[in-house]
């Protein structure tokens, strides 16, 4: 007799981006979306955690409650209010640990098995791997340079049965870079309203934007209350401390509060506090101000050196935002395939295009993210991936 | 048309612990089990943290693995090798966000609806809480002063179709403060074993001995590699930074980590190095002697009032280690109704025995906690539930 799994346990797959080919460390690798750790604020950190210890240690230590501490999500209320468009308070706040948790807790509480969820294609690779386990059918929503096409979308939810969530990465879309234009937007949020689906909208890289506007939220077009908006702290502060919130209607948050409290009953108080005492003593945007600045020019880097090196069967977005460009090969090639040659023989890193698309198709594209890595590096990186291309093909 | 929320949301339950009854100031609460924070190591915190940030502050900001820090892996298995006497490294030790994490990760491993867990009849309700929403039948075993009866464990597995887990909280059981008994521990990971069902032991409170011996763990009995042991930093250190673990078979580990990435990544990369640098500058056992000596004074005021003020068809055992005692009432009376009134009128709060029981029983039990209240707190409160119960019966 063997032990027996569960059915859920069989769905899950270990993360693409986790992958331990990216280990070597002789590999400039342009696979995960991990911030730039030279501009992580150690000084100040240093700082408050002293202050913080001295002036609440206690409370920094002892259990706190499910929702998250009330001064770090009156702030981030606050600043969604400001700067998003939202209209709430921190009543509708609840931190997570992380973004990965708060889009689990999303499949934990709206998903049946087969029970429907629409999702860009490609989408978050992380994502998915948080719902699969719940075993919803994925249908994917075909997206042009504004965003999500809402008529397909529209379409689909007719033509489908049970839709119980629509997810989207809004700003500088993960994979593919795409910026949600803002009549997208509001069409998203009434169609979400006018079918009583939900739209969660995540939101790791909206004010990592290089050039051109901020968009207010799909969130903040919500009239019906049926729009979850995730965010996080993880890509403007530092992702060690898993700081990150579920914004939701108030009922809908409460049931949040309740799934989460007997899923994993808190957030570290110690991580929450520090980013208080982190947020009162310091500007953060200042230091949003300086990550802006050295993400855009390795942006702008590895625009140059696509464009410098790469053969001309070889297409990229240019991003105006976020940490990621989308490169497409036009060539009849699986890049999954392609990625152990290129570390073994050019040692450049990728994610491969399958991971980011439900339906884990062949696929001829990549990911390739310029966030933690030196103008050098891109450089060198994005020339020894050219040549192997150019003697790959 | 409304939204439609998934099956596994409806199973879920707000925690009887976290009762909002209790946050009224003028309570006496021997409700939670909340360490005793009067004891956190503020100060050697403050250092550590000043120390650890200087010396790898990068490395606590960024992304970390899903299975958790090396080297507090390598410290737990030391620490489970020389004094649990389970054999093995960090190979076998996933970090999780609490031991909540850790059951919730169990119930989707092993879990399907309808498939059965056996447990303590009454046991830990923050374990039903985290696996009730996995839709399992949960099947009560009998214990005795030693422990789960394995006589009767045995024929429940024979007579319950698939059963997946067994649940078990062998030191200073929560809520009733049964120690199992070394005997005990060795038939139940035999039978583990014979039938290829994992056994999950709970072990928050197993530092916590104030008389009498520190037992080996259930895992190192384990001959098969079935035995699933959960530990926790909350109880002996501070619970705010949510450090606990799994050990588990290396196999087994494997699916465990790559399930805790699609669920929630990793945990606070902060949250471990800081304990990595506390472990490493400080002897948490001479911290671990102090909590001891107070909660032995405490648990032996609780007794010395019980046996003071209760009347006589008041019951109740004398733990030898843990936070709880566990008292019955020999009326026919329902605690969860009581509580109510024993808040108002006597500013008491207790848990109701009702939540402890997976069949949701009226109960004439209550669960009170000495951790975290003083020895006056001790003497007026259960003087005045004393009171509250000669008034009332």
């Amino acid at each position: 007799m063997q032990i027996k799994f569960s059915r859920m346990s069989s769905r899950i797959k270990p993360s693409a981006i986790r992958n331990k080919l990216f280990d070597d460390p002789q590999l400039i690798t342009f696979a995960a979306g991990r911030p730039a750790e030279g501009l992580f604020p150690v000084e100040d950190l240093i700082t408050a955690s002293q202050s913080m210890l001295s002036a609440s240690g206690i409370k920094a230590l002892q259990y706190s409650s499910s929702e998250g501490n009330d001064e770090i999500r009156k702030y981030i209320a606050e600043v969604l209010m400001k700067k998003a468009g939202v209209d709430v308070t921190a009543k509708n706040i609840m931190i997570t640990s992380g973004s990965q948790e708060g889009i689990d807790l999303c499949g934990r509480m709206f998903i049946d098995e087969g029970s429907t969820i629409i999702c860009e294609n490609p989408t978050y690779t992380g994502a998915l791997g948080s719902l699969r386990p719940y075993n919803p059918k994925f249908v994917g929503v075909e997206m042009d340079e504004n965003g999500i096409i809402t008529e397909h979308l529209e379409k689909l939810i007719k033509e489908n049965d049970d839709v119980r969530l629509i997810y989207t990465v809004p700003d500088f879309h993960n994979p593919t870079g795409v910026m949600m234009s803002r009549q997208r937007r509001k069409e998203l949020a009434e169609i979400s309203g006018r079918y009583n689906i939900p739209v969660m909208e995540d939101r790791p890289y909206s004010e990592l934007n290089y050039d051109g506007e901020y968009l207010p939220s799909v969130k903040s077009f919500d009239k019906e209350g049926v729009v979850l908006s995730l965010g996080s702290f993880s890509k403007i502060f530092c992702p060690g401390l898993r700081m990150a919130w579920i914004c939701a209607d108030e009922e809908i948050l409460q049931k949040f509060i309740t799934i989460k409290q007997n899923a994993s009953m808190q957030c570290s108080s110690f991580d929450q506090e520090l980013t208080v005492e982190y947020l009162k003593n310091n500007n953060i945007y200042e230091h949003i101000e300086k990550l802006r600045a050295l993400y855009k020019s390795r942006r702008d880097k590895m625009i140059e050196c696509l464009d410098k090196y790469m053969p001309d069967y070889v297409n990229y977005n240019r991003p105006t935002g976020g940490f990621f460009i989308w490169v497409t090969i036009q060539k009849d090639i699986d890049t999954t395939e392609l990625l152990a040659e290129a570390v073994k023989q050019a040692r450049v890193g990728f994610i491969p295009g399958e991971p980011f698309y439900a339906d884990g198709r062949r696929c001829n594209s990549l990911r390739l993210s310029f966030s933690s890595v030196t103008e050098e590096e891109i450089e060198q990186g994005i020339e020894r991936l050219a040549n192997f291309f150019k003697e790959r093909f």
